[in-house]
């Protein structure tokens, strides 16, 4: 259980209400194995309101509801605000080539629901008939095969819980701060359990050459997505992965069939996957190559950073949200690395001058998103909140200052850096750099 | 990783083909760290199909896809099969008294996907505006509070992944076997990560009087569905729900409020709820008296039997499935135990008489559902398939015989027994008693 806020209590200016007519037992404060907590009763100085034997019975209650939410049931009308948006300001240059962000804000605990996990297609969506799909490995093994989705279900099957992060994600914090969102600043980050096939089991299937030292993985897109992955990797612990969350993968996370590098940059594992080809060197194809690389102060480019380094973010409060009353706020937000298990995640709301240590929900798992959380009396004055994360590894998460400082501003990918979030006297939050 | 199956590798009679044009390294199969498997090449006598360099070009791959998915995804078109449904055969009385179950064949891993949560309503689904929503807590209390939901957001907030099963489920089992499916059978089953507040904090808001021993949990749906709850029970790990996999509740599940009473019948676990009232003794309510109660034998009725006992089910192969082949299968199921974690699954192929212990998928959560599995290479003989659950109490699952003596066949509720499914030659499989 998260750490109990002890006083004030209920703040003002909330609606939580004293029932004035109700006969309470006493003024002591009665609770098994509980502490009394001193003054406060004091505090509630909210609006009163009878709440004893004669409570209002809501128009809801009063007739038959809804028969059944049926076949395949959706969330709520009154949730209408908590959808996956386009990048604000983001300009396309071709419909297709479009991305999509997690409400970080709005999701809770450490799973996405798979409406809400992020979008990222460089040639659109295709309608892939799982019937007719086939993935085939071949290249330097000794036996070339082609496998249907009914093959691959036959197969031992794998489940784990994995976080998906686009290396671009973050990538605004690379430059001069303007007004976004957690969603559109992080938004490019989800979290589900894949379930599939170990890639360890297929290539033992094939039997791979001993000359082999990389794969390429193409996708059945238009764009056929083509990225190099090394042997080690694909034996270590990807997954050709059919399921999200439970159920048959969604068309724009791959269906039928996609790959899963856990850890890596989401780039990678790629998606409506048809093709795994050994070879003994990377094809160094135009996505690792032009893109996905960066550009460093000295003119080089770093190339295959598939890892995605440690790496936290608070996402209530956050940018855009306002604080409606001073007293008990929650921060919580979300921690990852792709080195591993998070360690710990601290929290300052000075500016990164003094930091406590958030409360992690458990279990914790390998290269997942991991929530913590602490709790916050907020005395109306500025604040600025920050979260920072430390892997099993022991990487720390780096300020903004030291990770351009290591690699200058020229790139547009790979940024794990500090999020600051100022929150002012009227309540409102925004992205600073500090 | 589950074991691998070693040879006779790829089976007869799927599309796994060989390419017969491809130049192989050699007639040694290589993998790193891997077993050589003599003999597997030789079973692979299934259709021939180039796919070396020549791979056909799918019609998706030559022009651009959709867009995006939009602001909330949806599964795949090809997927329609994958839906809740009404239990085979019901007739419901009142179409406001309605069920849906979870298709348990077709979701993969431990987390059911929120659209596909099972359903059971007693008066319908409220369209609840979680603005005017409220939580009293009231009655042996020292100051008897109403929250909103805004209120409760600001408390620290507790995922934790847990199965919710209703009281009936599988209640079938308990009358002579007709034909049906897993998700008839067995569906009012599912398994979500929940968000919300730990219901003891509120009760050290509200203070509770020392007299006070139960609790009176009440729904806002024109049932005004109401249980009877143990004060122990609400201080140990009761949750005042808000979110399911990260999002706000579904309609069906409650929304914007529920409580959740992990490894209890569902039925307590009050959905939509706007009401604890604290008191001294239970209040015999039409849900815990001439429902939910379990008639024996004696005559006499089995009261307030909440915990959900240890229970397993084998999802795949299962009632209504055909095995298109024989060879190479996945066995595959589900286990869960309202005491605890689920210590083992033991699976039997010949009807219990000899027993091999499966695979579980870790981690392995306190009273959530527990995925199993196990290869099995079928014959193409008759074969009866069994799994048996054992958690960390030692509790072991019974077979239908034992749960039969201990409790007769008066009961519709708290059903846990060994679920049979026999395989014919023809490869069809049906639901049996044995």
């Amino acid at each position: 259980m998260p750490p109990y806020l002890p006083p004030p209590g209920l703040d003002a200016g909330t609606d939580l209400v004293a029932d004035k007519s109700a006969k309470p037992p006493g003024r002591r404060r009665f609770l098994q194995g509980g502490a009394v907590l001193a003054g406060a009763a004091a505090t509630l100085a909210g609006p009163a309101r009878a709440v004893g034997e004669a409570l209002p019975v809501p128009a809801w209650t009063r007739s038959q509801g809804r028969p059944a939410a049926g076949p395949y049931g959706q969330p709520s009308g009154f949730e209408g605000r908590v959808i996956r948006r386009v990048r604000e300001g983001a300009q396309p240059t071709f419909p297709t080539a479009a991305s999509s962000l997690t409400p970080l804000a709005d999701i809770f605990g450490t799973i996405t629901p798979n409406g809400l996990v992020f979008e990222r297609h460089h040639a659109g969506i295709p309608d892939i008939d799982p019937e007719q799909h086939r993935l085939v490995i071949h290249g330097l093994v000794e036996r070339p095969l082609s496998f249907s989705l009914n093959d691959l279900l036959r197969f031992p099957a794998v489940s784990r819980v994995h976080f998906l992060e686009c290396a671009g994600n973050s990538g605004s914090e690379w430059r001069p701060a303007r007004k976004l969102t957690v969603q559109s600043l992080h938004g490019l980050l989800s979290c589900c359990e894949w379930t599939g096939v170990s890639l360890g089991t297929l290539l033992q299937e094939v039997g791979v050459a001993p000359e082999a030292k990389w794969l390429l993985a193409e996708g059945a897109d238009a764009a056929a997505m083509t990225r190099s992955v090394p042997l080690d990797k694909a034996l270590d612990d990807a997954l050709i992965v059919y399921a999200q969350n439970g159920e048959m993968l969604r068309p724009e996370q791959g269906y039928p069939l996609r790959l899963l590098l856990p850890g890596w940059e989401g780039n990678i594992s790629v998606k409506w996957l048809r093709r795994l080809k050994l070879g003994t060197a990377p094809w160094q194809s135009r996505q690792e190559t032009s893109k996905y690389t960066d550009l460093l102060p000295d003119g080089s480019s770093r190339q295959f950073s598939f890892v995605l380094d440690v790496k936290s973010v608070i996402t209530g409060p956050s940018g855009g949200q306002t604080l409606k009353s001073r007293g008990r706020q929650q921060i919580t937000g979300l921690a990852w690395s792709g080195h591993g298990r998070i360690r710990r995640v601290d929290v300052s709301i000075d500016g990164g001058r003094n930091w406590e240590e958030a409360v992690l929900q458990t279990p914790v798992l390998d290269r997942a998103l991991t929530r913590f959380s602490l709790p916050w009396l907020w005395d109306g004055g500025p604040a600025v909140l920050q979260s920072r994360a430390v892997d099993s590894h022991g990487n720390v998460q780096p300020t903004r200052s030291q990770l351009i400082a290591a690699r200058g501003t020229e790139s547009a990918y790979h940024y794990n850096g500090i999020q600051s979030w100022q929150v002012l006297p009227s309540g409102e939050v925004h992205n600073v750099h500090v």
